[in-house]
């Protein structure tokens, strides 16, 4: 009798690998290895985007394409060439850059995918989230959750670029989403310095007695690269004092958390941002799950499955899961991440490895 | 200017749409109503699987393939047509009919994916999970959680077969298994009614003081006809002296359950089993999430986004996310269910429709 | 310049204390070892109660004070000595023994306080909890959570006995109890031997669909002598098949809980039910907060600070906190033990020491 | 036969009720109606204790009480009257005026009671929390969380007092403290404006990524006037631009909280901070748990149990269970105020009530 390996090489064989197609079944015993590997084995592959590429490209689709209604986004995505046919930058998670010329209008909508825009450089545009405008500047991450009516106006003479991220793959891929369009301008065109929800949310520590409920997505829509760069500079001073404050040695990190649970700002998002002093680097580490990171400012590499590639300001690179990653900071290395964190802690698949520490 | 739709019908355009794909890049506003449509527009397709055909061609491998190392199961996945190229029952659930020979043995392995049993006739084998043999009968919901070692044999002089539920198609999608081989025969051959795991935790309301800690998945590993049978007898009793009960008239339902938190009894699966009376039908529901049914006992239709389908004892059923589904029962209709959900509710996409209900 | 003692050794010092006094302030130095000692220093002290005493002088109540509206229940309480002037077992548990003569009806109420009941021996009469009437019966513990209606009917010609536990003294020394009269007598005079309760609740591992919420309190009110003792049967037989299921060595117990939430069965209370094996014995253990145990079956000793105390079936005793307890079987030892554990834990203030354990 | 009573109006009453007490029991009917109120009925009084009558007493204590070791603090506790032979404001909260002298030093201690120090005016001592320095200043909300280490040193020439406020009455009550002395001199006495913890976690909405575990206390120790004013100012503009963020119309309020949770900074103590503006004034609301408030700014009425009192900055009052009260605004009002609100929440006893609204 013939081993489980799917060769049909009896008549009585190939009729039942035939018939199994024709009742719309398929044996796993062909299969298994390629649906249960041994560890990970991503189709998605490790990969660097240059900053200067997209921001150039972004710039002639702003001459070329104009924003509107149905597009809605001049968004260009980072399409991972080990997924093909898609703009996906891994099997979870979307990234793009977004480009917005003087005085353009994103139109209003809003969507069951959580989304936010981390900004490289630039200012001048406010997404209105929820008829609430809110400034968008270098440094700063600013959310859209889930079904929250949001778009972008450009109140300058000057054209400004972010990346987007989403969770898009994985929700397209899950059957999840929802959409509705909204205005066709933001629904408040004012320019206020500081939104509203930052006035209600943006206070260490403190929250309004108005507001008591746990959220599932953070009310607060704006992190505040003055927070992040402070919080980043504190930790560095602490480790200098010789008290623990970093995650290792000349590497600071914060998350960016939901301030009603302290987890992650989005359901299926989690934002990091990390800083690694000149000269410092970090072991190989292995991880279930996929994450974007972006050179926020800063020279160095990255080591990517065992491959090195420079960083430059703006490069993006991704880390398909359980692809060892590491960093080497030649000045102060300064990056944005995100990835799928939350995702992979709820479904209990996380799972983590530094070669040589058990 | 062009408008969003992604047509190059200019030469500069066309230059812009190559250099996109040049640099690993796709724009979203070609794409975005496709990746980001009005409501969830699964390509899984809803499809019923005959149980007789399931059974025969079963029967027909354990006659033409042995169990074992590699392979590792005789187990014939259900194949959305929807999905072609794949053998999932939908883009996060897989479902497979097992076979296992008189005194065969399928070896045992553990692998970050969650999975079940669920036995729609027969008896006889023994699934070994972590050491300890659980019997399958008729009616049982069996577990073996994630990264738990398991093997099944079977210990008689009759094949059996019963369905396999697991999370593989959303696990291979999100990069998180990890597999590893274990003892070519399971670990303990004994043939014992009630399993250890029972003997620990199948009373109701009480847990044993040695295990007070929450745990991600089930500490029990089966969930018994005669207690799932007496739950439903007794919610359609309570409903005859009416009291409140049922889910709706005239339908039973319970949800299985991990006994340390109330909760989903793995974190990528849920199962139900739901029983209506002669004559009782649901009202068409859209949900997120897909779904893979099976009846256990009785006739009726099941009408699937619109197109009625007969059902008879065995037949399985996949709903895809959104699909409108509802239950008519000729005679008294048992069905078990699992779906998504844990995933869908972590992620905080659950929504739920009912046209004329608000 | 005096010490911190509170000794007025001048007039200014005298004059300083009377004024203290005058303006309702009063200074911490003088009384701060006892407000705050090294560690809980109860007045409670540890006290064993025999069950023919409190069984005689119920019956004794039982021929002389009727049951009525105003004092509600006929229901003598356990008065720690060193608590005088109350009723209370130790500062946060009441515990009392019941007594309802043949045919008598204690009347209905509700109150902010949990409540339960615990059964010795007898049988024949139900509480009635919502309208839902719950037979009483050897071994069995019955629930009243707060604000459940409940009354108590004896549908027999024999009189019966059992003990109540509450929260009265915490929910008394913090303010928190509200009262309400329900109906004079049970508002359901049915005497099932199951309860409706039972019937949608008591199915390990299955909850009903049409209710997924979590509830503060279980929706099981009885908790059947039948799987409490199986539970504990079992896990002595594992332990004899040298599997881990006991706490300890010939030391089995069970946790009663919230089958919604895996938790205690209310949010004040614990109850446990511990079985020793004839010779067993478990370590001297200090634990932060107060019990109150109940013998069940048997005979053994109990050592309480130090102290040894024989111990016969229905014999109740209170352990203060931090007061080292250790039991001792001659014969099988089976005792019910409640206590403030949910309270001591949601305020963080567990802690437990077993000297020669670290 | 006689009525529940528990008069004794015949040889064998009188007999019965000698012999409860004789074998250390005590029947509930006699009690029930004191025991459980149909309200919550607190022995604990309303009343207001004057700031300058306070001040002036801790200033004289000051001058004839040392401080040091045994004592602890110079702390005077608000004794209330309805208390007598305690010191405690309430039955489950402690409050005192502490006033350290020109460089006087309070050792470290820790303790399992958990406690915080507000500050109404001056500036200049350290609190020393774990070996970390933390300024105390107007305005100013201070913790150390129950087993932390902690002492105070005052750096200048100038005495400091402040308010302290712990749960010492009803960790008393309960049997759960425990006590450990530690250094005579705070471990440092260096005299930094920003603590170690506040540069790790005062940053809204980040937090490090070395400490993603919830904590059970918040790890900030110090929650700074600066952000509650300006939390309190915007929520003032948001309602003046006609946006929800008030609690009530004039009423702003905002909760410290723990960072890691969302949730009250210590189990056992709940802290809030309130602005009336001027003219504003608040519905009666009655409430389980008890409070103390301490005017931190202007002028105004407090209704206590329909009484009016009123009250000028430095005042404290204290609000006993389901005490009905309300605030009138003359001038801005501003006001600290704690409670036992996480613990009466734990307990699952919350309750509200305003008449008027249901």
């Amino acid at each position: 009798m013939k081993q489980m390996d799917g060769t049909a090489d009896t008549p009585e064989l190939a009729r039942l690998y035939e018939d199994f197609a024709a009742i719309s079944t398929s044996p796993l015993w062909t299969q298994r290895d390629d649906l249960m590997p041994m560890a990970p084995s991503p189709r998605a592959v490790p990969y660097v985007w240059r900053w200067k590429q997209l921001f150039d490209i972004a710039k002639r689709s702003g001459a070329l394409v104009p924003v509107g209604r149905g597009g809605e986004r001049r968004a260009i995505g980072l399409a991972n060439p080990g997924l093909p046919g898609t703009a996906y930058a891994t099997p979870t998670l979307w990234c793009a850059i977004q480009y917005l010329g003087r005085h353009e209008t994103a139109p209003e909508h809003r969507h069951a995918q959580n989304a936010f825009r981390f900004v490289i450089e630039g200012e001048g545009v406010w997404t209105v989230v929820n008829g609430d405008p809110v400034a968008m500047r270098r440094g700063d991450l600013l959310l859209t959750p889930g079904w929250h009516f949001h778009g972008h106006h450009n109140d300058t003479d000057q054209p400004m670029a972010w990346i987007d991220g989403l969770d898009v793959p994985l929700s397209h891929y899950t059957d999840v989403g929802f959409f509705e369009f909204g205005s066709e301008r933001v629904t408040d065109e004012a320019s206020p310095s500081v939104s509203r929800n930052e006035r209600l949310w943006a206070h260490p520590g403190l929250r309004p007695l108005s507001e008591l409920e746990a959220r599932t997505s953070s009310p607060l829509m704006a992190y505040r690269w003055e927070h992040t760069d402070r919080a980043l500079t504190e930790q560095l001073a602490l480790e200098d004092e010789g008290q623990p404050a970093t995650v290792e040695q000349g590497h600071a990190a914060i998350r960016y958390v939901n301030p009603t649970t302290g987890g992650d700002v989005m359901p299926t998002l989690r934002a990091e941002f990390h800083r690694l002093r000149p000269g410092a680097s970090t072991p190989p580490r292995h991880e279930v799950g996929s994450s974007v990171w972006q050179v926020f400012e800063g020279a160095g590499i990255v080591t990517l499955g065992g491959e090195e590639h420079s960083l430059e300001k703006g490069d993006l690179f991704v880390v398909p899961s359980w692809t060892s990653w590491s960093l080497a900071a030649e000045s102060q290395l300064d990056l944005f991440r995100f990835n799928d964190g939350p995702v992979i802690d709820a479904l209990g698949f996380a799972r983590s490895y530094v070669p040589g520490r058990d």
